[in-house]
């Protein structure tokens, strides 16, 4: 049996869905929807927003996903306590018939998208028994991957222009790093080297050369210079030497020039050189120099070894700070680096699970959705109730200032004033007047009883990141301590939960 | 392409071997070493030891991983800088016919066992291209399994003889699931929630039902009790209810007793319920009392929602505390409740990826292995060098003292003293006597071109773990502030590394 097929999931899914069966409720139409609850608090620094991602391969799998013959079998050998079988014969007929998720339709943030928390990712509606089924893998692949990708967006955002690399295949979750690879790459890494999982999506994979090539050597009574050497006459134009094996400054950049200074008497040029370990600006910036002295101004230089987003900044700020101190033009500088990122980027180090949830919002009933709330939850982690839809809100500099979530049958406009109410607090609302905003709809269908379009071009999920985020306001972009972004109801969904609440409450 | 092929690597590791086969180094034998350099540290909490997890799938990879047509299609279009193939087609044709990791002899600590900083997880030798080439995949396996296994095993010590079930799927890093969900088990969870890993492992899943179900109950006009009587039809001997959708003690609590008292009429014995949010202790207590006095004192009670070790810890030491307050029995409480630890166990919450590296020790070089080293680490991160092996020594008590490093052809007996070296620091050493030690070898031969024995049950790898951490020393096994084990090295060893770090820093 797949292990990632249709039982990729939790056992409740389909004891419930038994419940539904038995009652005739599996068919009900059900609405539920995805969303996270906060950004990633990463201890000293924190996310003003998340990059969505993972929603391609969940369309996929989603479309692929069945009850066959081993799932079938799989269920059938499952007992309950008195030794009888959990599922019934006529339960598992109706899955095998059912196949797998036909009756779905999805409607969905666009994935690469900017997102906020509390605003659906994802909706799904359909019958109750495959809307409820749904929920693990669909957590399981978005929120990961979202996690992800807003890291790496966070690492773009700190490396500037500068190429961002990924190297976390090692560090990454067992078979996850096929998304966490993916999802870098969405998030603002260039390339990655990863071999296949680059070649899958359609990219060249990058790398250079680890320390044990050098440590090869010296056991074998070489020298690094050999080391470099014969690396050299292999990739003469792609040559990227690694140069802290045995001394950064002493040895590995002395060899790495003379190494350089033959590649060009025969007419090659010299792609770069790496540093792994030490004090990394300052190793740069003394790397840089006698780089330029030797006549090599244009060969990069490689960074990596526990790189994040702050580590990146604090390499940069340092630069400024010292390079002229050394004849350096810490700008130029700057735009020669390449940063290699791993394992924090592929485990959201400090902060390595979103919270993504799964909600029953609404249930068809005479006609009409009627609203669910779990209502034990504080008002904080009270649900926006019932069918809703999606607005970004953009201020006259086109950028974004809010979402705004609304009932989805409910007119908003941009011809008319517009109320943004707190999603909690009645105290807090803001009026926008015609003129002064435009609405974007957030969410569009992808799903309906199959996938409605092919994969994506990754270019395609990085430029629509890039877009969003310029879009953001730079408070909201801030890596430590960001602007709080506001996501609010309108004044008919404000209503709407107050009133449900208060129903609830009293019955 | 399968992305889980043995292009499932870096980049990197390929251009490298190119390198050794234009040099003719390629078959040269080689060895590495794969350890890790720290144990998990959490920030409020810190682990004394680790579990090592993910072998088994790393050598059934092992056996399946090769060049193909469509793996060298794939390298054959990568271009370097200048436009050129960035591999030769001699190489291609070598990779092609070298197949996979034929070359490659395995030897491991076996999986599950207990393991500590610096000592070899695994040693590979081979021919140095193959050798090479494993060190993506290796760490991606073991690295994450362990760390997972690890922070299972710790909530086991927590939970004591309580059942813990693992609910982390949804929260796991995409396909990763996989890989957590097993080594949640090896490390100290009992059951799955996931319903295709449990089975493929040969364990049923298991589970309860979501808030959903009374959510949806409660928005088509039923009540919360019609819900859980709904669930109690379907499943009468398997009856676990979830008590926190509307209110724990006021509305879930009393509707689960009448549905259990239905049960019981009907010769049916209830299983349990679940809380899944709130003061869980206290909860635990005032649920304890009701169940007790409606007649239910079997029914089991499973705690859930973001449960981590130091949470358990603090739910039993609470219901120690207070649970006489309310005239319930403590120590039976704890005996009947469950844990449902997710999202903070699979994503090993607080210290999320182990620093796991996979180094090159030796090369063979005349008849003899040459030892490598890495020059410019900082003394504390200097490889242990050579061709090695590793012991446990354990106390007269049967307690584990120390792990031992020791050249592979040195002989360390019981029958004579042994002194035990400081990695590091020449003044610090202890001296055994014969009679107040014994030795264990902990590596074991697992695979030699293809892999010795069958994937294991998971009872032999969750016994091995077992054995191995009573066999720790209470302050090893601490959650918080544990003592630090003691890893060592042999008089030859420690000599041995000090002359190549001398020769090493001359020349």
């Amino acid at each position: 049996m797949d292990p990632f097929g249709i039982l990729y999931t939790d056992l409740y899914q389909l004891t419930m869905g038994q419940v539904y069966f038995r009652l005739g409720l599996h068919e009900r139409p059900a609405l539920f929807e995805a969303f996270y609850r906060k950004n990633p608090d990463y201890g000293a620094h924190q996310a003003g927003y998340t990059v969505f991602a993972g929603l391609d391969p969940l369309l996929s799998w989603m479309e692929g996903a069945r009850f066959g013959e081993e799932e079938v079998a799989a269920l059938r050998a499952l007992r309950g306590r008195g030794g009888q079988p959990l599922f019934a014969e006529d339960y598992l007929r109706y899955l095998k018939g059912m196949g797998g998720f036909s009756g779905l339709t999805l409607r969905a943030l666009p994935e690469g998208r900017v997102a906020h928390p509390q605003v659906p990712l994802v909706s799904a509606e359909g019958p109750l028994l495959q809307a409820q089924l749904l929920e693990t893998a669909l957590l399981n692949r978005l929120t990961y991957e979202t996690l992800v990708a807003t890291k790496a967006s966070r690492v773009r955002e700190a490396a500037g222009e500068a190429v961002v690399l990924e190297f976390g295949l090692r560090r990454a979750p067992a078979k996850g790093g096929e998304a966490a690879t993916r999802a870098s790459l969405i998030g603002g890494a260039d390339r990655s080297s990863a071999v296949s999982l680059s070649h899958l999506l359609g990219l060249p994979s990058s790398g250079t050369h680890a320390h044990s090539l050098v440590q090869a050597f010296l056991a074998l009574g070489y020298s690094e210079e050999e080391a470099f050497q014969a690396f050299a006459e292999v990739f003469p134009d792609d040559t990227i030497l690694l140069l802290d094996t045995v001394d950064t400054l002493g040895s590995g950049l002395p060899h790495a020039i003379r190494v350089f200074e033959r590649l060009r008497r025969r007419g090659h040029r010299p792609v770069g050189v790496r540093i792994d370990s030490g004090d990394l600006a300052y190793l740069a910036i003394q790397v840089a120099r006698e780089l330029d002295r030797a006549g090599f101004p244009e060969v990069l230089i490689v960074l990596s070894g526990d790189l994040d987003e702050l580590v990146i900044w604090q390499i940069k700020s340092q630069i400024l700070e010292e390079a002229p101190r050394y004849g350096v033009d810490a700008e130029r500088l700057l735009k020669r680096l390449v940063y290699g990122v791993g394992t924090k980027m592929v485990v959201s180090w400090g902060h390595p699970a979103l919270g993504g949830v799964y909600k029953l919002v609404a249930v068809r009933e005479n006609g009409a959705w009627a609203p669910a709330m779990k209502i034990s939850d504080s008002l904080e982690k009270v649900l926006n109730p019932g069918h809703k839809k999606a607005y970004r809100v953009y201020d006259k500099r086109g950028l974004a200032t809010a979402d705004l979530l609304a009932a989805f049958d409910e007119a908003v406009r941009e011809d008319e004033a517009l109320t943004l109410r707190h999603p909690t607090d009645p105290a807090k609302r803001r009026t926008l007047r015609p003129g002064e905003f435009t609405l974007e709809p957030l969410l569009e269908e992808v799903y309906r009883g199959r996938r409605l379009f092919p994969p994506l071009p990754l270019e395609v999920l990085q430029e629509r990141r890039r877009r969003d985020v310029e879009r953001l306001d730079p408070g909201v972009r801030r890596l430590v301590n960001p602007h709080l972004y506001h996501v609010s109801l309108t004044e008919r969904l404000f209503a709407l939960k107050g009133e449900l609440a208060a129903r609830m409450e009293r019955g």
